[in-house]
């Protein structure tokens, strides 16, 4: 699997983007993505020494980034990769102890590619991304 | 703030590094570390995409680690900087509101070098790491 980005959860892109700029030199930032089936609204952030951050803010009533901060935990939130063989390492993951949290969606920050979230057996998240194309 | 590595909290190295490689490419490893002072357990592995990732296990009866262990979260634990101005960086980022966990503390991770760790307004941790020679 190939490191894509640290996914981070905030309360609104704007304090999350303000927060982040004191401590990290950002080199440029995507759009705004509002992704109202998964319920997020996602900024990318890469700094100048080329490492991507994910901005995650609630979007919607339903979005399942609120239990984050109703727990008040893992705001630094996923490890997430990219991968060629997105439904073979879905198994090879299970058959790991991996246990995914949900189905693959497809996903708007990522034109459409799926992604699928796992807790590890390590108790923190990875997220998988379909790398069907140049993502950003 | 230069981005240095990803620390995850572990029960044990050798878990936590046979888990790890269930989802990343391991390129190299460093010798496992004990600091009796911070009462860690740590080795640094870096995968074949260059990132670096610290795992921390507890050392000792007083391990600050076993803390994370009880309550069950925050595994997926700090980004972690370096930094030329330690001392400068540190005041700079308590006027922003970030809030120190502990003093600075030598940390026989970086040689000697002084470590701190802060908890941001975003309700994560990061690690300034002095940066006052090749640390690996």
């Amino acid at each position: 699997l190939n490191f894509h980005h640290i996914g981070i959860f905030v309360k609104s892109l704007d304090f999350g983007y303000s927060q982040m700029s004191k401590f990290i030199n950002i080199g440029s930032t995507s759009q705004k993505i509002e992704d109202e089936v998964i319920g997020v609204e996602i900024i990318f952030l890469k700094d100048t020494h080329n490492i991507t951050y994910e901005l995650v803010s609630p979007y919607g009533d339903n979005s399942p980034v609120k239990g984050v901060f109703a727990r008040g935990k893992d705001f630094l939130n996923h490890i997430a990769y990219t991968t060629n063989q997105f439904d073979y390492e879905i198994k090879r993951l299970r058959t790991e102890g991996m246990i995914p949290l949900g189905p693959a969606k497809k996903a708007k920050a990522f034109k459409g590619a799926r992604v699928i979230f796992f807790l590890t057996t390590l108790g923190f998240i990875i997220e998988l991304v379909e790398n069907k194309l140049e993502i950003i």
